[in-house]
């Protein structure tokens, strides 16, 4: 095969993030998950969007936050995912094409707008997602540039599009492809309820698609129905080439078939909004994966990404991941 | 008169930001101004836009920061200005409305879109505004409701309403409406170069029809043409019945015809974007003044609203100013 010309293309909800901090009633009151991600039709969105303080906007989406994460970096990426030809629209687009991201995909004319994620975080910095997909719900194949999985070292999509069964179809195209470019493909869990809701679907995958695996203690517990994390860990070794598995401020843990490493976590001053968190651990993981680093210097890397994203409100960075890893880690 | 059921009613330009870090010389090549604001068509405005990094979009305007801030200190508050129907828009009024603050204009359904202010924040903190009025500038009288002035103890306008002539008549309406109702006129001079612009226009206004007027340094220089900030403070006196001029780091000067105060700034830990720093010390200043705080308590509440706004990115406070004041000042 020829060599990549990118090193990660990722496939994911395109989706406007607007944040504001509420008390923990909040959450309560609009029969939210705290810390979990909840789907929502327009309707209910607009419900507890009336209802929040004064916001920002923000783009995000997990997978897309990952890819803005690594274009910091200084990796070469893509994104494939749907938007509205809207206002939130074109700032998704705007804010991944000015880090330099390949992204393609024709704003849609018609239709639901652009998704967006309502974000509330609590006092403590936890945050509870409430989403309304829009668009995004209908990912489909005319939205799938597959020159970009094909031209990606590593193709990367989150375990949230399996909620979306228009998207299926557009997702095992792309999985496909990149097997059949001879590259390696990563995934995100994404949430444990995301994880409950296709266990079977994410454990097939796991064995026959995955090399990179991502996820959380509670994500990775839910994905084999057991109680601890060593457990857990024990579970997912030999099921794929590595699997990383993230635990907030007790770091993190990556698993292969012949080696465990152990990772701290980066300390953090002050912390604000944990949205973001786990897509630029793998931001930081999968840049240093595409040029070859170890996996503990990937691990590292991911540890300084997640801990830059907490540390500010918005789930992307707002600093060169580049240099901050220059200073850092040299 | 009737006892007035609202503090503060403010009048200006409602305006979304659109907010990114960029090196210095981002506002040398796109030829704008540093620390002052351009007025640009909206050609210029999306040149500038596709060459910013990755923005937060948050709402913004000069007097709408002012009364949000009052609204976060626990004042009763009212906003006249314009948006149109439209995603931006609708965010606008939401965060005003959140905050218990009263808009009740009609979203405009055709001409021009919302108006953004697009802020390019410096490595050192500084902030250059680069604003496409956008429908803020068709501001007239449909779009005031002047119960909402006659309503209020403080009416508050912002002298970058002078760059609208078609707002002018709504303007002159609004302070007629003040001085009917007795109430008192507030006015910050906005930016240097808005003075240049209207420096006959802010003088006859002050001799006139402005109670209490806001300026930093440069603003106040710039109206009376003086080259020291003495000469500055000599000239205001007498001319209304408080003038609050602000020096950044330096603190602010309060004078009254018989009186001069002088007011520490508050210190900032982690100077991150000073966007919303002299709206939100008019929000102190103001709350302090609408309850009947002595002037250099109403000075001590600017400085600290002012700090926090620029302790984060964007105009508007992050945490609740009554909270904050009532920890800090007690």
């Amino acid at each position: 095969m020829s060599e990549p010309t990118l090193d990660v293309a990722g496939l994911g909800n395109a989706l406007v993030d607007v944040l504001s901090f509420e008390d923990d009633d909040f959450v309560v009151r609009h029969e939210l998950l705290r810390g979990a991600a909840m789907m929502v039709d327009m309707e209910r969105s607009e419900a507890v969007y009336a209802d929040m303080g004064p916001t920002i906007e923000t783009s995000g989406g997990s997978a897309a936050n990952t890819i803005a994460g690594l274009a910091s970096f200084g990796s070469r990426t893509g994104f494939i995912g749907r938007v509205h030809d809207d206002e939130l629209g074109r700032a998704f687009q705007h804010d991944l094409q000015s880090l330099g991201v390949r992204f393609t995909a024709r704003p849609t004319t018609d239709g639901a707008p652009t998704g967006r994620c309502l974000v509330i975080v609590a006092p403590d910095a936890e945050r509870t997602l409430c989403t309304y997909l829009g668009c995004a719900a209908e990912l489909g194949n005319d939205d799938l540039d597959l020159s970009l999985v094909s031209d990606a070292a590593i193709t990367y999509v989150e375990g949230y599009l399996w909620d979306q069964p228009p998207a299926m179809e557009a997702i095992r195209r792309a999985l496909t492809a990149a097997r059949d470019a001879d590259r390696m493909v990563a995934m995100t869990l994404s949430d444990p309820f995301c994880v409950d809701r296709h266990r079977d679907d994410f454990r097939e995958l796991l064995d026959d698609q995955i090399d990179v695996l991502f996820a959380n203690e509670e994500e990775i517990r839910s994905l084999f129905e057991v109680a601890t994390f060593d457990e857990a860990l024990q579970a997912v070794r030999g099921r794929c080439d590595i699997a990383v598995l993230t635990r907030g401020a007790s770091g993190s843990v990556i698993v292969t078939n012949g080696d465990v490493h152990v990772v701290d976590a980066v300390p953090v001053d002050d912390l604000v909004d944990t949205t973001g968190a786990g897509d630029l651990f793998a931001a930081g993981f999968l840049h240093g994966l595409a040029r070859g680093d170890s996996l503990p210097l990937c691990g590292e890397l991911g540890s300084l990404a997640a801990a830059e994203a907490i540390s500010h409100l918005g789930p992307r960075p707002m600093v060169s991941l580049a240099d901050l890893s220059a200073t850092r880690l040299s």
